[in-house]
């Protein structure tokens, strides 16, 4: 029998890029006794999670909250707004928008796959200009939807949403603009109702600092009102009945209680310290990171030095050395998990996530032992990047907690 | 701010069907640390479960588990095997077959509802003898699909399924069979291969002792082959890549890591009991439950004496009784959570749940919270049916902890 | 191996007078991380239990918090306060009275041991006017201290306290008086100030909810002046340094940090209901737990009827009934823990507990238990006591949450 | 209200020298329900504690485990040896070897203070032959014990017990022998019989990686006949009964069950680990630190350059450097807790613990906050500490995870 409730002595290091530590205050919470999700004292949950959740996304409109992976979320942006052989423009910004856009084909739209010229190594931002370029090309508006990922997983590339917005109405294009921040949220700003988005999607797992189990959409009422007359076959999904019954607190189905009590705490954790507090101590701890790779003499797997994400880091191994090699090397000697090359840049790159419930100290453990596993590994480093990420850390810059630094 | 993590003075008695009241064990298993769904700890407690659930569903085929609700599993159910416009025989066993039916319908499907005479009240188990006649007149196998429920999670009615096969079979009919025993599985014997069951639709939060938030299929050869041709558009839901995945304890999106924990405890200790233990520990107790009602003059929901239901018993209160302001009065002043009665029933019945982690002593307490409920909601009782099933638990059946007892 | 974290289907009925059932909450509490005891964190948890404390006690001087067993805090009170060959006034009222006094020779005093005529089976409370009398006797003073239990958890007898202060002061005798109510805090209205008492011993398993593990001293003024000329040799328990260091919330030696985790979450629970609501429940429990015994036709131990216990309650078995076979049969057959008869009672009877965080439906529960292993040990039983005890708690009387009834 | 279950973003790091982090594991043992110390089930958890706790002693004797603090378990160890104004060598390594001193007084007995010439800061073993000397003076054996500290908490001085044993020997002395390895115990390599030990006090929240609340005395049948005839004056430290009645896996006086479950999961940790793959972990772990303060240019507290701890490493600040204005700018801005220096060292060093429930990354995550948290004191480093354990780390000697290393 595998014993589940074991690991070697110490702490084990999650950092990869979602699930993210889930803090013993979460964990403590996910355990409290289940209820009955019809009875008073749900109601009173379940509106105070709707409200708080809406304050994460920066939104005055509904978000609904699925017992569901992030995947599934994407179905439910997907399948509540679009019919059958729509047109929808996506980005291929790297692997997750690839599994997006294969998503979309297999329920039957038509997605168009934009992508940077040379982004074959997925290391570029998403390109508003070519988006607009393409809807204003789109003059029959035979487009229905944009769909691009901001901050992509795979890759740590972060892109750039209100510009995406701003080309969408320079276009003049009523085209949706949907936007999958699964790993964004609650890590990087975001900006639902001012950046014009239609419906956001999101999970649990990552910046919420909670276990996976929780997809999520923002709509907007554009959103809405394309639910009502178009949208694929659904019923899980559908948000109609979902939004009525959230009016008081309930869902039309069986919600995963345990986890909303998680959500509780992760709202209160996150509001208490203050939305701009967070994403600017996620800057700063990713701005040491890169200060760390960089002095290894590695490259950074994103290209674009003004989409670098704050939410993980992807670091490119020199030719000759396979990522999964280190990866395995960091596992088994300093207990210590790192996110691996996904798709087309497997072997050749790994990602250190450095998002959710993260400090400091985490992140120096982390780059130590990327750094020791990376000797361990045969690579040889131009210097030491923990050195350089202390440097970072103990300058005034690097002293600031509150202030965003590039 | 609510306090999530508070209850008055002593335990709370969670006796609706479902939740079921999570054990200590489970809760505690549920809050390990998060994983990563792609290492190689996590291989192993995804072999662990998978090889589990099939124990308890009595098959050796493949079982799918979803980050969902039970609901969503309904859907999955439906989209993998049937496609756009396929006609299914359903049957109105209560208020969860209604609902089945409704979704059907919002997918596209064509439900066909059959019902007992004189089923307004929802007090009958399936009917295979309609079901056979049904299909006997189908000639041209316009039916895809017939689709039960198990055990009718709103009144408390628990249907042959065996029975239901035979009648396929008599009919020499090729529909798939499609069965619900969301409240049943882990309670109830249950036999998906034996009794030909091409999908079976379950879910966490009942016999199997976990939160909400996983949903399960168990298909056949004959469901897998049907989903090769036919089948609703799907991606989430899609059985194909997750069984391949499955191969090697992997899911093809992030899984909900934390309630698989949870699964696996609940295995060892419905496994450590004893399958067919737990059956009869539920059956004893149903058995003593029904005593009391009884003894109390009122009438349980369920008008077939042998399709009660071993996981809940609907209570149905006299004419001028609301059946809610009972369940109001006994969760104010003995803080205890009955069900409700659903849709055409509601005001009619009560439902007392023993399903799950329940003993002798938890159904003592919420027989006497009902009896003292009704007393204090002005309801004259015949007896004390504390008493009448007190009687039957010292009695030398009730104290046959492993036989089961009708 | 053995497996600590098994128990049988459902949950187990901790029916004993102490160790209570500690709700999920406090074990919650005390699985908070390990923290710094001489840090500021700890400073401030040390100075809410320290302020929280004094309220249960209803005390406005010291109390202290030993990391111990209430036997330690038993030898803490008599070594702080007294000296090598001190004569000392005790009583016995049950076997718990009897093993202080064992402790008393053991370090060194030599108690005198008072009992009620025909005590033999220890069923009566303490006489305050036995106590005055011999005090009276005392001319010369020679009695340095009166030790009385509040709440003989061996019997289920409550003494009179207040009635000792006015027996002492009626003598016009200096003797310190030492009470251990280390089964009545927090569950009897108990007034350390007002009733003039010098040490008061208590500990955390009983009505404060807590696992083992932390003993209490609550001091006067009269007592610490006491401890400072008299006192046998002592280091772990000496007051003066806990309490000098104590007024910033630290302790001379490290404090068992997680219990008073535990303890600050426990008096957040009862403060929140309210002391006096508190003790009016277990008064309310407790009635309707003599109903039942006095309706099945059994002997309540307690023989004085304004002594009976809120706490507890002993049930004499008939002459030719082994109290531990009924015990055994409901451990194993109800999976339930009663308390067993300590010494000169053994096998004579067995303690039903009611205390702490119990409420009407895990007393109707645990009454159920008695009823049916009394039965299926072969006792005749008059009448039903379950069904007597739900008269009770449904009548106006029973009915009232917030007022004392007897 | 304060609340007690929040930290800053990210895990704290607690890297004092005890207590030492708790692991998941114990904190969720510690939250299983508490059960009656009196029933079936405890005792075979007694059993199980008491025969794993021996084997952490190297002993085959009795090992009492005493629901208190370690200086609980110091009185233990005296008052059930010696009797009032027995003399006792005692030996000044640092601040805890001069508590138990003052303790020694409290309680009635005589300690002579041996010290190492120069010993004023506190930077020296015990010196056997300086003990040796002392016995062989002592021709009328007035001299009824030795007691030494085996690893000095407050300094990082770790002695020679099997020499100490030795000298005694080699001086032909009767007196006992008892050692304080409080927190040494379960890091540092310890043989209570083969070093023929009378009596070995140490506690839970250390090497055993609990919370605190657990005080031990591990007895050498010496020991235990010296208890029959001498002793102070004590009852709830008095090891017969208890020793007695641990036979059958239960105790006098109610232990405190929850720690006992903390106990048997960490002796499972442990056990498995092997006892001497830990004792070889806290080596290379400790070594890696002090190539960490040798960089940095600081002094190491620890003179004796074989007497260096395996727990912790005292590191002394440069002259004009108050040690605990690092402390809290690592406190406050790290978010870790270091240990202050004690008694007559306080301000001119602090301690670092590596013990328990460490491993490379955790270390090297303390490591960063102590040469961020200097230099942003204004320390000036020589160099990088932290890249000195990294490369330490990555050598032969440093990967070794299984050999001992000085």
């Amino acid at each position: 029998m595998i014993k589940l409730d074991f690991h070697p002595a110490g702490r084990h290091f999650l950092q990869i890029p979602g699930p993210s530590p889930v803090p013993d205050r979460i964990l403590r919470a996910i355990s409290y006794p289940t209820i009955d999700h019809r009875g008073p004292e749900f109601g009173a949950l379940g509106l105070k999670v709707l409200a708080g959740i809406k304050k994460v996304f920066k939104t005055q409109h509904p978000v609904i909250i699925y017992p569901s992976s992030g995947t599934g979320a994407w179905e439910a942006a997907l399948s509540n707004t679009l019919s059958s052989g729509d047109i929808v423009l996506m980005y291929e910004t790297g692997h997750f928008a690839t599994l997006w856009k294969k998503m979309a084909e297999k329920l039957g739209l038509k997605p168009e796959f934009l992508g940077s010229p040379g982004s074959d190594g997925w290391r570029h931002a998403v390109s508003a200009q070519r988006i607009e370029e393409r809807l204003r090309a789109d003059s029959g508006h035979a487009i229905k939807a944009v769909c691009v990922v901001h901050n992509e997983t795979s890759t740590g590339v972060t892109s750039n949403i209100a510009a995406v917005r701003r080309a969408i109405d320079a276009a003049n294009h009523p085209a949706l603009l949907l936007v999958d921040t699964i790993s964004g949220l609650a890590s990087i700003d975001y900006r639902h109702d001012e950046w014009g988005v239609d419906v956001t999607v999101s999970g649990s797992q990552k910046g919420l600092m909670l276990p996976p189990g929780i997809g999520l959409n923002a709509v907007s009422p554009k959103a809405i009102e394309a639910s009502k007359t178009a949208g694929l076959r659904r019923s899980f999904w559908d948000w109609t009945e979902i939004i009525e019954m959230n009016k008081t607190g309930y869902w039309p189905y069986t919600p995963n209680t345990n986890l909303l009590y998680g959500l509780s705490e992760a709202l209160d954790m996150i509001l208490d310290e203050g939305l701009e507090n967070v994403f600017a101590r996620h800057q700063r701890l990713a701005h040491a990171c890169r200060e760390a790779v960089r002095a290894w003499g590695l490259e950074i797997q994103c290209a674009d030095t003004d989409a670098y994400s704050p939410v993980l880091t992807g670091v490119m191994t020199p030719e000759n050395m396979d990522a999964d090699v280190v990866r395995k090397t960091v596992y088994e000697r300093f207990n210590m998990s790192l996110g691996t090359g996904l798709g087309k840049v497997k072997g050749r790159m790994f990602r250190i996530g450095h998002l959710g419930d993260c400090n400091d100290l985490t992140l120096m453990a982390a780059l130590a032992g990327c750094e020791m596993g990376l000797r361990l590994s045969g690579v040889r480093l131009a210097a030491s990047g923990v050195t350089a990420a202390m440097d970072y850390l103990v300058s005034p810059a690097g002293s600031s907690a509150l202030k965003a630094v590039a």
